[in-house]
C-alpha cells in the first residue's frame, strides 16, 4: 500500500518524537511515589489517541493506576480488534547502571534508549500511528477498540475487574497485543503464548536485633543463612526445582512442539556470547529455548539483608528478604503454585527463625492457536512486511491478563510483537529499534486490513 | 581508697559529659566520607588525655587512620602498663532501627544510647578518668602508656607496622584492653581469650547485564540463586563447617575448660528470650558457650543483589554479593583460612558465572593465661570493687592486633572489659551502662596499684 508508506515516511520524525515525549514520563506502576505521573501518563495516550483519529475516549480510574479505553468504531459489521498494552513500565534500578537517564530518551546507533521504549510504550504507540495512518489515509477496515492499562507491570490487579464490568464495551472479534518480541528482523516470528508468573517476597527474621557477629555468632540463626539454604533447596542438581507438587499441572510439550522449536534458528553460543557467560545453565534434559518457553521456572529476583556498604561491618543481621517468582506454563494455576510457594518457604524454615511470606502478583500462563484468523491475518500482514513467514514460538515472559481475557471476552489473543529479546526489558539501558518501531507501524495496518478480509 | 571515691564522685558529671561529647564524633573508620571525622577524633582524644595528665602525647599518621599514643613516666623503676583501645566505631547502618540518632547521645533508664558507648570510646575514656584520679589524687604507682587507634574495627591494618617500628616506645610489661565484656554486674568475669577473624567479599557475575526473569529465567544461571547454594553449603546438617580444612589446626578445649564454662552462669531460656528466637541454633556437639567461645564460626554478614524496592521487578540479575566472616580459635591462623576461604568460594563456582573474592581483613584469636601478673592484678581489682571474684570465660569477639602485640613486644595482654553482651554492639542501640562506666573507672585504679606490688 504506497497511501501508507508515502504518509509514515513523511510524517516519520513526528512519530518518533511524539514516542519520545511519552517516554520522558517516569510511569513506574510499582512505586506510590509516581502516582502523579501515571496520570499524567494516561492523560498524554487519551491526547495521542485523540490526535490519531478515535471517536471516543475515556479515562477510566481504578483502585490503582487508570485505564485508557479508546475506540474508532467505522461501521458495527465490520469485525472489530482490540488491541490491549500497558502505559506503565518497571522500575529504573539499578540506576548507575544506565548509560543515559531513563526518562531521558536518546537516540544512538539508530536505538531509541529509554525505560518503557520497548515495554511497552514504544510497542502501544506503533498502534496508535497505524491507527493515524489508516485514519488520514482513508483506509481503515476494521473497528479499533484500545485498552491501555497502568499496572500491567505489577500484575494487573485492577483490570480484571474492570473487563467482567465492560464485556459489552470491549466486546471484539480479536485481541491484538504488541508487547513480545521476535527472533530478529531477518528471522520474524510469533508468540504462541506466555508464561504465566507467580511472584513473592519473603522474609526472614532471626534475632529482634543485629547482633555482634563474634559475640553470638555461632549460638544463634543467622537469618540470611537460613533464607539461602531455601533458595538453595528449590532446585535439584540437575535443576530440576523441588517443590512439592510444582510440576502437577504441567501439560508437556508434545515430540511434535520440540521438533518445531528446534528447527528454529538458534545459536547458542552466539546466546552465551550476548550474555557474557562462557555456559548457559538450566533444567537437565531441556534446551534454551524450551527452558524458556515450555518448562516452568523459580528466579530470585532480588535479595537483601545485613551490611551492604563499603568496607566490612561484623554484624549478625537480624532479618533477611528476597523477591522470588515462578514463571508458569500450561496448565500451571498462578494461584496454586503461589501458594505452593508461600507454603514451602514458610514450612522449610528451621525453629529458629520466622518466616512471613506473601504474593505480590500474580498471571496465568497463556496459549494461543496458530489457526485462528487473528493469527492468520498477523502471519500474512508479516510475510507481506518482512518477505517472509513468522516462525510460531513459545515467549517466556508473561502478560498477566491475558487467560482473563480469553475467560470474560470469549475472544483469541494474537502477539504480534516487535520487540527484540536484546532489548534489555526490566533492565538498565532498555531499547527499541528504530527499524522495529517503523516496522511495526508498517505492518499493523496490513494486520487489520488482512483481519477484515478473511 | 576514699581519696579516689571523692574525687569521682565530685567528677562525675563532668567525666560523664566528656564522653558524651567524644561519643559526637562520627569516627566511622570503614568509610571513607568520616576521613575528617577520625583526625578530629584523634585530636580530641589527645586533648583529654593532656587534660587528664600524661606527659606527652603524639599523633602518629598513618596510611589509614592516624594512631594516638601518649604516657605519662613517673619512674622508669616501676612497672609500666600499655593501654590499647580504639577510638574508630562501626558503620551505624541501618539507620531506620536506631532509636536516637546514633552521634546524638542520651541517656535513657541509666544507659549511654550512643555508636561507640561501649565499643570502645566509652571503654577507652574509662582509662582517661582513672588516670586523671590518679595523678589529681597523687597516687599513680605505675608508668603509663596509651595506644589509642583509629582502625580497629576494620582489622587495624597499620597498626603492626607502627608497633613493628615503636617497640621501644610501646615497651611495657603488661598490656590492658578494655574492649571486652563481662557476664554481668553481679557475676563479674574476665575474657581469656578473644576470637579471630577472617573477613571476605564474594561477587557472582552472571550475564553481563541485567535480564528478564521471563525471557531469558531457565536458561541462564542466576547469580543470587548460585550464590545462595554457595552459602548454604558452607555448613552441613549439623551446623559443623563443611569448608576443607577448615577445622585442621583447632585446639580442642579440654574437658577441664568445657567444665568450668558449663559451671558458669547461663540461662538459655533467659538468652533466648532476650534475642527474641523460639530456639537457639548451632554445631550439634556443643553448648552456647562453647559455640560462641571455644569454636569457630562462620557468618553472612551481609547480602545483596537484584531488586529490593518497593513492589515487584521481574529481573534476573547481573551480579550478587555477600559479605562473610569466620570467627576463628586456637590455633586457626587468619591468614590461612581467609585463603581457604577465598579458594572456596571461586572453586564451587559453577562456569555459568564468575566469582572475584577478596579479603577486607582479618586478626588471629588470642588467648591469654590465667596465672599472668596481670591478670592476677584485673581478678583483685574486679574483687575489690565488685566485691566478688570473677570468672573466666572465654570471648567470641576478635581484637585484631592481640597476637601481634605479643609477638612484637613480649608482653601478655589482660582483657579487663566492663561492656555486657547485650549492648548491642555493633548494632543500633549500641549502650553503655552508666554503673559499668563508673564501675570502670573505679577499678581501673586499683589494677595500677596491685599491678605495681606484684
Amino acid at each position: 500500500m504506497q497511501v501508507w508508506k508515502d504518509y509514515q515516511e513523511k510524517n516519520k520524525d513526528r512519530f518518533l518524537n511524539e514516542l519520545l515525549d511519552l517516554l520522558r514520563i517516569p510511569s513506574v506502576s510499582a512505586k506510590a511515589e509516581h502516582k502523579t505521573d501515571m496520570q499524567l501518563c494516561a492523560e498524554a495516550v487519551q491526547q495521542r489517541l485523540i490526535e490519531a483519529g478515535v471517536d471516543k475516549v475515556t479515562i477510566y480510574p481504578t483502585d490503582g493506576h487508570p485505564i485508557v479505553y479508546a475506540e474508532k468504531i467505522i461501521d458495527p459489521a465490520k469485525p472489530t480488534v482490540l488491541v490491549y498494552g500497558h502505559y506503565d513500565v518497571q522500575p529504573a534500578e539499578p540506576l548507575e547502571l544506565w548509560k543515559s537517564g531513563p526518562f531521558d530518551p536518546v537516540i544512538i546507533d539508530g536505538k531509541i534508549f529509554a525505560r518503557g521504549s520497548c515495554d511497552d510504550k514504544g510497542q502501544v504507540y506503533m498502534h496508535v500511528k497505524a491507527l493515524e495512518t489508516m485514519v488520514q489515509t482513508n483506509t481503515l477496515t476494521t473497528n479499533i477498540k484500545f485498552c491501555i492499562e497502568g499496572e500491567e507491570e505489577v500484575g494487573s490487579p485492577n483490570l480484571g475487574k474492570f473487563v467482567t464490568a465492560q464485556k459489552e464495551l470491549l466486546k471484539a472479534d480479536c485481541i491484538l497485543i504488541s508487547d513480545t518480541a521476535m527472533l530478529s528482523l531477518e528471522t520474524p516470528s510469533i508468540d504462541t503464548g506466555v508464561r504465566g508468573l507467580s511472584y513473592i517476597e519473603v522474609a526472614v527474621t532471626g534475632p529482634n536485633r543485629d547482633l555482634h557477629s563474634g559475640v553470638y555468632g555461632g549460638a544463634v540463626a543467622n537469618p540470611i543463612t537460613i533464607l539461602a539454604k531455601m533458595i538453595a533447596s528449590c532446585h535439584d542438581e540437575n535443576n530440576h526445582i523441588t517443590i512439592p507438587g510444582f510440576y502437577d499441572d504441567v501439560v508437556e510439550a508434545t515430540a511434535e512442539e520440540r521438533k518445531l522449536m528446534a528447527a528454529a534458528p538458534f545459536n547458542e553460543q552466539e546466546y552465551a556470547a550476548d550474555l557474557g557467560v562462557q555456559e548457559l545453565w538450566g533444567e537437565k534434559g531441556f534446551t534454551s529455548n524450551e527452558r524458556t518457553g515450555i518448562r516452568p521456572t523459580i528466579e530470585v529476583n532480588g535479595i537483601w539483608g545485613g551490611y551492604q556498604g563499603e568496607g566490612a561491618k561484623t554484624v549478625l543481621p537480624g532479618k533477611a528478604f528476597a523477591k522470588i517468582s515462578a514463571r508458569l506454563v500450561p496448565n500451571q494455576s498462578s494461584e496454586k503454585i503461589t501458594a505452593k510457594l508461600l507454603t514451602y518457604f514458610k514450612s522449610i524454615a528451621p525453629a529458629s527463625v520466622t518466616v512471613t511470606a506473601f504474593e505480590h502478583h500474580g498471571g496465568e500462563p497463556y496459549m494461543t492457536p496458530i489457526d485462528s484468523k487473528a493469527y492468520q491475518a498477523a502471519a500474512k500482514a508479516i510475510t507481506t512486511t518482512f518477505g517472509k513467514e513468522p516462525i510460531p514460538v513459545r515467549g517466556g515472559g508473561s502478560i498477566p491478563i491475558c487467560s482473563l481475557f480469553e475467560k470474560e471476552l470469549g475472544i483469541k489473543i494474537v502477539f504480534m510483537g516487535f520487540g527484540l529479546d536484546s532489548d534489555n526489558l526490566h533492565s538498565p539501558n532498555e531499547k527499541f529499534n528504530l527499524e522495529n518501531y517503523y516496522k511495526g507501524i508498517e505492518t499493523i495496518p496490513y494486520f487489520h486490513k488482512y483481519f477484515s478480509e478473511m
